[in-house]
């Protein structure tokens, strides 16, 4: 069966402000020493999977050129621009129904387009076991991380470890949850039960239709009528249309939890959702000073600090656990326990209207 | 008698990096809303008691042009260059031999460029006080700051409460000591007998000589040969030789702790010596928030932080206690009670020889 990918570019990556903005986030941006982006990364790694012509990437109109210059391989028709933001269940649709228009049936790798994955190969193998266990059992899979911390920030993933799904290392999954508290995270933890949501999934396009036409019935015909004009000169109309029409709701809440065959595959391939400032700092090695630190930065009794440099020298005197992020016309500086609330730096800049440096 | 002054301005700054630089260091800044700098503040406020034909500026070529700059009324006859470092000794040596070339004797103000005094009307009431006290005994007298809290920045001077001198708000000193430590600067507080030293002298052009001449007689030997060449062709080569001869030793330590005839006038005109970026704070009001703002900043949970910004915007998330100085090629981010380490980074810059940043 073929296989294609979808992979989802549309956010907005607030909280890697004031590196990313509205005009180039997260996934368009290296975080790491490596000249290659995120979402160049994310291509590179499944190229050996799948053909550039069957990779499809999910984004909005105003990241289209950025998308071209940083995948020139890809096929132009191949980067679906949603109209307006409408949460992941619309967008994975349309790619869906983009897929069953253009090869009747195929395999789809759904993957975020800003996430790290330490281990390539050992991702790619995952990839694989997931791609048998979607094709023989028109089932929806999933890739649950094996957590390491009692993490608030990911949801979860219960899965049933008793009962044998014929499957090499695939189980059933028994609910999703939403981001738990502390006191939650840890039992999930202890219990041995739980997996992190990594936000990847595995399917066969017919597959993830069939559950939204059973379960999204209203979406389901939007997304037909988006398939029926693709091709012709009615088609960016009917994208306007149907996302005009379909209501804002994740494929988490809007499908996996409801769904009546849904797999998890337990992985640990070095993943991170580089979610905040703080993954930089697992991302890239500390040097002795326990620094993680990039460009020219001058350090005097200071430890633990994430440090990116833009043209100027930074020096730094008596820091500890904190976030310093320099570019041409903004800076940040951050208390570690305080990167959550980097966007009400945003909320402000958005209230005065200094739209320049959003 | 004719007044003159003599403001001492060859200091280097270093501990207001980046602000201040090797190029152009802190009397030549402004560190309050103000839009004088310190050391136009400084003859601004003596302009009521000296004609400005008669302030003297001590400093060294590199600052030439920015005192001419800064004070374009001064004659440029009155900026005295000192070829080389030597401390306070020489340099007020140097200054008291030109004022008793050019008019004999005459009364002398000793003033730092870079000190704030915040009232001005009693400032000058005071140095009235002090040069009526000098020109009626010829003793050197010098100005002592009530302290406020056991500072251990500042040297101390001990002064004669019991024994009346005859002379108005004016007291014999019983001796200089240098910055004590914590518990000795707590004695001295709570004793009441002692004063900060200010670093601000008022006598007679003959009585520092004559000091000068029983303490220091090489260094005498050396200015009275500078006197002799003042006006002459020969008058640069005979400074480069004098300074180059004379040993470096500060006034307070070469002639105050052993002259015969010193008093001390206990004064509290708001001053500060703005001997870091701690002072900023001390020097300009905070804002609601217990921040003290320049520029274009952004605060989210942040307190107790001075920030100088530049062109950019800054945002500050959860920081408390921070001092964020933003320049076009360098930036600091330091903790306040690490503000004395500031040195530590030039140290850094200059062992990479990054003259530049300087």
């Amino acid at each position: 069966m073929k296989t294609t990918a979808l992979i989802m570019a549309g956010g907005r990556g607030e909280r890697f402000w004031p590196r990313s903005r509205k005009s180039s986030p997260k996934q368009f941006l290296s975080l790491t020493d490596s000249d290659r982006t995120m979402i160049q990364n994310t291509v590179d790694r499944i190229r050996k999977l799948v053909d550039i012509r069957d990779i499809f990437v999910a984004t909005n109109q105003e990241y289209r050129s950025l998308v071209r210059e940083q995948l020139p391989d890809l096929p132009e028709e191949n980067i679906l621009c949603e109209p307006m933001p409408k949460s992941t269940a619309p967008c994975i649709g349309w790619g869906a129904v983009t897929v069953r228009k253009r090869y009747g049936d195929a395999m789809m790798l759904v993957l975020p387009s800003d996430h790290l994955i330490m281990q390539q190969h050992l991702f790619r193998s995952v990839l694989k076991n997931a791609m048998q266990a979607a094709e023989r059992t028109d089932a929806l899979v999933t890739l649950g991380i094996a957590p390491s911390t009692p993490d608030t920030g990911y949801g979860y993933i219960q899965y049933d470890q008793e009962r044998d799904t014929g499957l090499p290392n695939t189980f059933r999954v028994k609910r999703f949850v939403e981001k738990p508290n502390l006191e939650t995270a840890r039992q999930y933890l202890a219990s041995g039960e739980y997996l992190w949501n990594s936000g990847m999934f595995i399917w066969k396009a017919s597959a993830i239709l069939r559950e939204i036409e059973n379960q999204l019935p209203e979406h389901y015909r939007c997304l037909t009528a988006i398939e029926a004009a693709d091709g012709t000169p009615a088609a960016a109309e009917a994208v306007q249309k149907g996302f005009r029409e379909m209501q804002a709701i994740s494929i988490d809440y809007g499908v996996m939890e409801r769904a009546e065959h849904v797999y998890v595959i337990p992985s640990s391939f070095g993943w991170d959702d580089v979610g905040s400032w703080l993954a930089v700092e697992r991302m890239n090695p500390a040097n002795d000073l326990g620094n993680v630190i990039k460009g020219d930065v001058v350090t005097v009794d200071s430890t633990r600090c994430i440090v990116q440099g833009d043209s100027r020298t930074i020096a730094m005197v008596g820091l500890e656990d904190m976030i310093i992020v320099d570019t041409k016309d903004a800076l940040l500086v951050c208390a570690k326990d305080s990167a959550g609330k980097i966007k009400k730096v945003l909320e402000v800049l958005r209230a005065v209207n200094r739209t320049e440096l959003l």
